[in-house]
């Protein structure tokens, strides 16, 4: 077995959740990984706690006010602590760092996936915006630098592995894997009164508010849906979702051939940030073991639409490209911060983003470069969350009644 | 996409379940697949059709009258029809036949086995004794010839296909699944007096009356454990059984990362013939699509050892490698034969079996030709049926009451 080179990995968003997982990986793996640098948003004691204990060559905080502060409280470690965007972008660029994780949500993590991609760099990419937002332009020039692009969020982790049974024109459809969320057993005529802590009740799994929310309403399966057609290079009609209620079976392919393989685990996401960074290698890590009883009952569903209306969303986003993508994100992302603060009602959420998506320019999908595309896709996002707040306007005094 | 060489396939036991099978697939993809030849027991009528049908160059019958009456019947055809075991193994000689599908069961089919073996051929494999009585002896020719041996069965198939997503090294252990077979829900005290039709009575499978039997006492599982060991070179501890009610897992491969990969399918054996014969390939079948149906429920739990005492005997006939394989298969066969006969009892089968190993002198692992020691587990099989035949004897008086 050949020895694999060992990985000096840039772990963007530290001290977020997928960022402590990534360091607790890396640190058990010593051997095969090391942490050339960390970056945070502005956390500063968490911060200056992993720089304390790791010791990376340059480090980074998005708030220059925290950088000052961790600067003066590490006092005689001798990390270089940057600050600001550019700070952070700037340690993709430490000689040796091979490898990028891409932690931080939203659109800061779409430009660090994109400088890691131009450098060249195997990009481990939790960040759910980059794919959905400029797919097809981030991964033209990952060809072009060589760029490695390896999902870290289970289905897509699940996806990538059973491939590996066959060949990608061998495929007849992939199945997406969706637990239904917080949601998933209320009565449809309840729906309209769900609470914010109502949808945050996730049942199998711990995430971040906004994709909580996103799974209750099924949306984040939507994403994944256009995700899934850029990173596996499918068209959306091969892109199928299936209620899965106990979150063990990650996801599948069925190959044209009727032979379907199934990637299941523990819940945790450890396990697909370990397959990112060590692949095509499997490293042991003996804590993760399934057993019978995790195994026990798995349960298959179609989700039914009038529950989750939101799901149809990224087979449409996905056909119609160009920066359909980036207007499904927004427009939900704005549309969830509206229903956590109270101001609209769940059931609002997919109709305010559906009319986002009506009411966004038909952008033909752009053949320029990476740059000219983002441009295109930030100005797409910002008229669709303008979308959303203008048609959420004529919602919000209905809430009060 | 590379186009694939098309393969020339020798169908031994081509009127069987499996050779029909595999005839089917052969024939619905002829651009990837010929018959060069087909043989068979004795089934004239079946036989003879199947000749006028495929037309192959070549073909044979066990028996000779029975060729005798197929040269008549089949008159102006121009298939070489030929007799007795030479006649079946000359086939593998034809100029051209590139792959042997060995769909016979029993002694007969080991043999045919070696012969395509040494002559550096595609082994699809259907006959279970071949790599439980010589599955090492067969897996060093095959590595001398070039020999490729690929698994026609729901669950190995499901393994190698579920390794793909890994290297062997990597792997923790596999998990074959089991139906439990048609007795999985009588009451243990009630076994017993289960009857030959009880025991034949399978769930999910139809097959054969002997291999129905081992899947109520899980002695199939025994032997797959021991073929699963020689075949994927690993450990007997890194072979687990669980029971799957459904039949639509047919096993999964847990990764020493904690990843595991299932295979799933419809319950038909065309889907592991196709893969055998195609692999690495896989062509179109859209008649086999899994649907939710198929999926709705799935359930896994460990066997009983109460149960299925049969089952441990697999993981010692593994470890005591030689000719315990041998032993194990023979008394099994023996055994079933008697309990189908009516001549004792479900519940004798598997400590008649459990004897014979007891019986059998240790044998150190050959390490000799594949010849010597198919010598050796030839005389390991008669000393086993004798010794479930001597002891059956003394059961035979109790049956009566």
């Amino acid at each position: 077995m050949p020895r694999a080179r060992k990985r000096s990995v840039v772990v963007l968003g530290s001290t977020g959740s997928i960022g402590r997982s990534a360091l607790e990986v890396i640190r058990a793996h010593p051997g095969l990984f090391s942490v050339a640098a960390i970056a945070a948003r502005g956390s500063v004691d968490d911060f200056v706690e992993q720089v304390r204990v790791l010791k990376p060559r340059a480090a980074a905080l998005l708030d220059p006010a925290s950088a000052r502060a961790a600067r003066r409280r590490l006092g005689r470690v001798r990390t270089d602590v940057r600050e600001g965007p550019e700070g952070i972008l700037s340690l993709l660029e430490l000689p040796g760092a091979d490898t990028a994780l891409v932690g931080i949500s939203g659109a800061a993590g779409l430009s660090s996936t994109a400088a890691a991609v131009r450098r060249g760099m195997r990009v481990a990419l939790a960040n759910k915006e980059s794919l959905v937002v400029a797919g097809p332009a981030l991964l033209r020039e990952a060809r072009r630098t060589g760029a490695e692009i390896l999902p870290v969020d289970s289905e897509h982790s699940a996806v990538a592995q059973a491939m590996r049974a066959g060949r990608r024109e061998e495929v007849r459809r992939i199945l997406l894997t969706a637990s239904g969320g917080a949601l998933r057993d209320w009565p449809l005529s309840r729906l309209r009164s769900a609470r914010p802590e109502d949808a945050l009740a996730h049942p199998t799994w711990r995430m971040g508010r906004r994709i909580t929310v996103d799974s209750a309403t099924l949306v984040n399966k939507a994403l994944e849906i256009v995700e899934a057609v850029h990173l596996f290079r499918l068209p959306p009609d091969r892109v199928e979702v299936v209620l899965h209620r106990q979150s063990v079976v990650h996801s599948m392919v069925e190959f044209r051939d009727g032979s379907v393989l199934a990637q299941l685990g523990k819940p945790d996401m450890r396990l697909p940030i370990l397959w990112a960074l060590a692949h095509p290698g499997r490293p042991d890590w003996p804590e993760f073991r399934i057993g019978l009883a995790d195994l026990a009952h798995l349960d298959f569903a179609a989700p039914d639409p009038a529950r989750y209306p939101g799901l149809a969303l990224g087979w449409r986003a996905a056909k119609e490209g160009g920066y359909a993508g980036a207007v499904l994100n927004a427009a939900d992302e704005r549309a969830v911060e509206l229903f956590l603060e109270g101001r609209i009602r769940f059931t609002d959420i997919v109709p305010l983003v559906r009319a986002a998506l009506d009411a966004a320019p038909r952008s033909s999908s752009a053949r320029g470069g990476l740059d000219a595309f983002l441009e295109g896709a930030a100005a797409a996002d910002a008229a669709a969350r303008a979308a959303v707040d203008a048609r959420a306007r004529g919602l919000e005094g209905r809430m009060a009644s």
